[in-house]
């Protein structure tokens, strides 16, 4: 493989990475933000839980239309806290929540709430009880809870070289979100009664047309992707808002026979590219921030970015598998 | 695959990753570590270079007999600094540790400088010069500077099931470190001159008898391992140390007839497991720490520590990759 042309690309993988894992590299858990009043977010805390599940902006809590099931700190407490009250039991919790949002969503206070808003839900990760916490998709950001995204490079070898050759859709250009950019090959986010993994298999379905036994067979997990940005330009909606993702990586080696094909309308085309045709469009920025993480994870996993080649080898690794200001499970 | 056997499994994997990256997670490049005057750490930094490349504890700074070509901050002072003086040229860096070790190991202040004193010298990992900073093998610890190591987990299937089998060695009871411990099929420290490739393929051929040719065609590079750990028992020499490690990692699947022996006689045996039987032992406690942490990682990527199966699957992930305290690359 050629090196990539100086002149041409713009950015370097850890270029890409810093893009997506772009929030400072701050203790959230631990400190404020920062001292400027502006700044210093507010802990959300659920009942009986003295964990943050998430970390929200003073421009949100103050346009929220709080309910009696919320109780807000005085923006002079320090650590600042939004406590839901009430019993631990999720029920509970999820009552509070679904009160919130709707009024919320009424009162028109925040974009990402505008119409027509879907009735999908993201799971609270490691939020306690026998049932999943949960919080509508479109408002999961404002709360600065982690969302949770199942990722799947499918790959094949071209039968005459053994070239390693890897499916790339082009997201449609109508969609709300990073209209046009290059994708994973399959992705989705996870609902709250879903596992990644019988996410992966319904999205593949969905999106590129790939039979549910084919994927349940062959698709293997190889890992995750964890990172915290801020909101910004492309994900609509607020700026600024804390958002620690965890995509769960699969990967999927086909048969040069299989072909992946638009079904959905969320992708507007699939291209099988070789990894030179992949890296020329990373270095040109044309992949959707987060997917550009999770197939640089991929060119490291495959042997493809080595610690000889490539510089900043062990930042970007670090970086793929940022810690959460989060807990990730019920029992941390 | 069989569940363990929760009876005689006493460990999970996510106290196997903590027992290896066991430092506490504080921000040792900017906080000290402790308020307590006697647990207040040293930055190593080297001429015309801000970035601390080590931590040291205060015990061994005012044990270690400094030469001129060292300043050593005050102990009231904040941070508290050991600074190479003299030329940033990495030949003069050199010539100042070198001189320092030599009258440490003369005054035999530290165990770990006891003889025999193998004239094996580490890289100063993201130190600045046309050529490697280095420093002797066996006193890397006392200056808190990161480790680099390469292991390769070697693997095949069973040609009658296609099960995944694993080669584990034991490490011969003779050793000073570890010793019958299990480790990593092939695994070593990368000396300051070599690539962390060039490393894993004599390593290859000096403790397992692998041919050199086939390690170089069907070695594949799938990231790294990262971590701090406090010296403790089965190390050697002082403990409490700060020890930032690497360890790069590489995967060979090789063919049913590859057979490993032992050569050097650091291995007393090599063992071709089962996926169950390296299971039950890791759990048992059997393997070296790193090493550990070495074969989580390889169960992760292949699918056989997923999320559906693992609560702590993000904590061990996030863990295994933990950001270090100490620069990269030289850009950093």
């Amino acid at each position: 493989m050629s090196p990539p042309e100086t002149t041409t690309a713009a950015k370097t993988y850890l270029d890409l990475v810093k893009a997506c894992d772009n929030f400072p590299y701050i203790d959230l858990s631990r400190t404020p933000y920062a001292e400027e009043p502006e700044t210093v977010l507010y802990q959300l805390l659920l009942p009986e839980d003295p964990r943050p599940h998430g970390y929200m902006l003073p421009s949100v809590v103050s346009r929220m239309p709080w309910t009696p099931s919320f109780s807000v700190s005085p923006p002079t407490s320090r650590p600042r806290t939004v406590q839901v009250l009430g019993s631990p039991d999720p029920a509970s919790i999820n009552a509070a929540f679904d009160t919130l949002i709707k009024a919320a969503a009424a009162a028109g206070v925040f974009s990402s709430l505008a119409p027509p808003l879907y009735d999908e839900a993201f799971r609270v990760l490691g939020a306690r009880g026998s049932s999943p916490v949960r919080v509508l998709r479109a408002s999961v950001a404002l709360f600065g809870i982690a969302s949770r995204g199942s990722h799947m490079t499918v790959y094949t070898r071209s039968p005459s070289t053994d070239e390693l050759q890897i499916w790339v859709p082009r997201r449609a250009a109508h969609m709300r979100t990073w209209p046009g950019q290059l994708d994973t090959s399959v992705a989705g986010g996870i609902a709250a009664h879903e596992s990644p993994f019988a996410c992966i298999v319904h999205e593949a379905d969905e999106e590129a047309s790939l039979p549910r036994a084919l994927v349940q067979r062959d698709a293997r997990a190889v890992g995750a992707v964890t990172y915290v940005c801020a909101s910004g330009a492309g994900s609509g909606g607020e700026h600024g808002l804390v958002v620690p993702d965890v995509l769960y990586c699969y990967d999927l080696e086909v048969a040069a026979d299989v072909v992946l094909k638009p079904r959905d309308g969320e992708v507007q085309e699939f291209n099988l590219w070789s990894v030179a045709q992949v890296r020329e469009a990373l270095l040109r920025g044309e992949f959707k921030t987060n997917c550009a993480s999770v197939m640089i994870d991929f060119f490291i996993r495959h042997g493809i970015v080595t610690p000889e080649n490539e510089p900043d080898y062990l930042e970007i690794l670090t970086r793929l598998h940022r810690p959460l200001p989060v807990p990730t499970s019920a029992a941390a």
